[in-house]
């Protein structure tokens, strides 16, 4: 019979910081030491950051991931934790064709020491790993103390046969995976089916380490967890925190014991905590402390302000109202209510007299004309983001981003936009979960969130009410003409969102859609609303991911990239 | 002995255009009937266009194209046409794992005959082919007449191994290849000497048919050909034009007849001539007619509106000089000569009033103050664009874009950015390129290009000189200060662009850059600034793609996507 500790590390790395997360994986290695773990587990490509996209291809960068395990091993040794067995992700390299591998590696008594490069490299969805890296072909059992450890590499277990399969008939007494699972709403419950069915595959306990942090436009949740082998829990992470947590391996059990199990999130909490963390870990890893928006007393400017405020305080938020001649009174109050509420910086500027200067000029009308209200706001949401340094965040939902009811240049300004994957009728749940949550206490910067851990206390709140109920409840107007409603361009929201959800997530074509029961003007609408808006979509900047299909991921070298040759 | 005729028809599709698509089919398709062809030849994934990316995963569209094909391969039948052998390609559906196939058909006698799939799917550089399609997995011969025809589709000649080789072993008279290879500088050679190595593999005579024309960023230069057993070179098509060649396969000899062979570009009317060709069918298949950008009098805008003018015409651009209190006189004039030279509208739009009604309320300084007065020319810009319906053109070179030195929402404004893959360097040679065609008698129009295969007579120029040469020769200015030049913040483009190409194309590391000889304070001050602005290009519009290695080519979608379901 053999017990072995192991100490789950669930990290936030950020991509090309090589010390700064080897500089993390020590300082937990020597906490996990001193709990008297044996083996402590880092997520997928700890050591890089993931996902590098194609600074893999960098040979400078693969060479300097490389020294870096070396000195890192080094280092643990040197304070005396050459006993403990590190297990990192990092890039390797196919000395024959130059490729890169995703590779897991095992830091012991001074030296990196096994490898095990992933074999199954996802390339749907957000994922292009068989473009950048080439397969591992083996599958590597690490004994510690006589207990046989399998290990695995993320998708290594979303597929069937590979290294698992081979795993399967290897005695193995644990299989350890490390993970860079990216947030999908429910994704939860997904993993944890797939782990229990590895796990039973194995006849093991199954160790599914996962990344924790914003990186670029995708959010991982964390959430790591334990399944014995008879597919029960017995151990859950918390979600979006950093976290260290233990959980020890009985060989002579099958069914293990249960230590801490975090609870689950509301679904409101969890996606509105996602958007919150992306935002928070896109401003960290670029060096920004501040972000400016337009407020303009709708839901949708409301609810991202409301975010920047949870992610770096409402004092690093600077709120501008730029009313027209169109803004009613009540949207001016809202937005004013909203920047008290949160505690933000808000300014007032007008956009009529530079309308006016401009239409001196060009004398627009129609479509060309409200846009241009919209490119005069986009210019002082930009002089302030350069004048001040602070980013601008964009405030556009995925039902009008889909349908192109936005204005380049304009509206769609910004670095960042944190609600690009949220239709708009989730939009309207989520400032109702925030107004609850603010009811029962969770002020700004309360959320439990990575660098956020110790929580704020509650903001004084007018009404009562953190986001105005005004802006919840009007109905929503873009005000760029005299008694504009969303509605004259675009079908009901509540039918609106569920027309997108079945022509873009669910892929259904025209006759589909029929089927379905949505009526003909309403299909042909959306569809070509959302056949014209492309090109709209690709000018749109970074935002975070929180459901299977979103738009506009679209790059290839990471943006948060802090390497340097 | 067998004689084959063959007609290469290198035609311009659009993605997802099946009707279009398939009236071309047709049409060529008679001429080359009418010509005593036995085979006629379409480029890789002729009806859906090419490259269809993620609509390739849409099973409405899969279903469409199916219909599509045997709709045409009745309506040849029914035209007399049955007894022709005309190869297309298309998108085919396993139906075991619904995964699309980029596939190779035969339509003849009425059906859809014979299906290849391709087997080697590109997943590098522009390439996502193997993240949307299944591989194929058997090579594939046809009878015609008795000879025998091996097919492959694109990368199946890249890749060692595969098709290739497989049919190498079976006696084939010939290898048909159908290609949607796209333009980079250099490739004509690249592909000739491929094309050799792998018709001496087969022993047999190998015709490349290429796709012609823009689809999106990329360019499709055609220039088709053929080679015998033997490497000789007996047939080739014109770049950049839609064409019908034939060529006579004797089945008795190696050595076969030479037939037409068009002769090779100058490299910088190749280049040139590609630019222009990408934003024309850009153009042509968003259905845009006309363009508007800003006239500073300097290089970069001068060389785009004179590309837009030999692409839509002179009198389809619409020209804005916009200059401000630190605008030139001499730039005033370039600008105003440059658009009389290529017969474009000029309007002219002093910014001066409107910064100063901006900085009455906001009162900027230092970079803030002049990203004001770019972004000021970019609103004025986007009014043309909407008030009048025209194609926004951005002027960015690849050096400043590289760089991060251009104004975001400002002077990088525009849907199509005609020259953002070339160097300054390059965007000077090109300009002198231009003027020294013109001299020799070729007007706006006169390239020879899809669509304007009859060229049009010389325009009258000032001075005899279509671009102005204090445009080309003065020393680079954003003139959003007094006295500004490009050198005070970056090094001289002569050097710039060599560290560019050895840092990016070339992923020279900084080690690497100082072994090249390039001084320490260069090498830091460039790495420094192209690390920078990773984010500003990602916001950067579609341009062509016409060097190894371009940015911003971030999509999963094709925009100029003409499939209604």
């Amino acid at each position: 019979m053999t017990q072995i500790r192991f100490a789950l590390a669930q990290i936030d790395t950020c991509v090309g910081a090589l010390d700064d997360n080897a500089a993390k994986v020590l300082d937990y290695s020597r906490r996990a030491a001193a709990d008297d773990a044996r083996v402590v587990v880092f997520p997928e490509m700890t050591l890089t950051g993931y996902p590098i996209e194609d600074l893999a291809l960098r040979r400078t960068f693969r060479q300097a991931a490389w020294d870096k395990a070396n000195e890192l091993a080094a280092a643990l040794k040197k304070e005396g934790l050459r006993d403990l067995y590190v297990v990192v992700g990092t890039v390797g390299t196919d000395h024959e064709t130059s490729k890169p591998y995703n590779r897991l590696v095992v830091l012991h008594d001074g030296v990196v020491w096994a490898g095990y490069d992933k074999h199954f490299l996802p390339n749907y969805g957000v994922f292009d790993e068989f473009r950048i890296f080439k397969a591992g072909e083996r599958s590597v059992v690490l004994d510690v103390d006589g207990a046989r450890l399998g290990v695995a590499i993320c998708e290594d277990i979303w597929q069937d046969g590979g290294p698992v399969s081979e795993l399967a008939g290897r005695d193995i007494d644990a299989l350890v995976t490390i993970n860079g699972s990216p947030y999908e709403e429910g994704k939860t419950d997904v993993r944890f089916e797939l782990a229990k069915r590895r796990a039973a595959e194995v006849e093991a306990p199954l160790i599914y380490l996962n990344q924790v942090g914003g990186q670029d436009d995708l959010v991982f949740d964390g959430g790591s967890f334990v399944v014995d082998a008879d597919g029960e829990l017995v151990e859950r992470s918390p979600m979006f925190m950093e976290d260290l947590s233990y959980w020890t391996l009985d060989t002579a059990k099958v069914r293990q014991t249960r230590t801490t199990v975090a609870p689950m999130l509301d679904p409101d909490e969890e996606v509105y905590t996602a958007c919150v963390l992306g935002l928070k870990d896109y401003m960290a890893k670029n060096r920004f402390t501040g972000v400016t928006l337009g407020l303009s007393g709708g839901i949708d400017s409301a609810l991202v302000a409301a975010m920047a405020a949870d992610a770096v305080g409402g004092g690093n938020v600077h709120g501008i109202s730029m009313p027209s001649m169109y803004s009613s009174d009540g949207s001016k109050d809202d937005a004013a209510d909203l920047a008290a509420n949160i505690g933000a910086h808000y300014d007032v500027q007008p956009i009529e007299p530079l309308f006016k200067a401009f239409q001196g000029q060009l004398d627009l009308d129609g479509v060309a004309a409200e846009n241009l209200q919209a490119r005069i706001r986009g210019v002082i949401v930009m002089a302030y983001s350069n004048s001040k340094g602070l980013l601008a965040v964009a405030t556009g939902n995925k039902s009008e981003l889909a349908c192109g009811y936005s204005t380049i240049y304009g509206d769609a300004v910004g670095g960042y936009a944190p609600i690009k994957d949220l239709l708009k009728t989730r939009v309207w749940e989520l400032a109702r979960w925030r107004n609850k949550a603010a009811a029962a206490g969770v002020g700004i910067g309360g959320l439990k969130i990575v660098g956020n851990e110790a929580g704020n206390p509650g903001a004084p709140l007018k009404d009562g009410v953190m986001i105005p109920v005004a802006s919840i409840e009007k109905a929503p107007s873009a005000e760029l003409r005299p008694g504009q409603k969303d509605s004259d361009s675009l079908p009901e929201y509540e039918l609106l969102d569920k027309v997108l959800a079945a022509y873009i997530e669910h892929a259904h074509g025209r006759a589909d859609l029929l089927a379905d029961g949505f009526d003909e003007k309403t299909v042909d609408t959306v569809m070509r609303l959302v056949d014209r808006a492309e090109w709209k979509r690709r000018q749109y900047p970074l935002g975070p991911k929180v459901t299977a299909l979103a738009f506009g991921r679209d790059r290839r070298l990471p943006i948060t990239n802090a390497f340097r040759e």
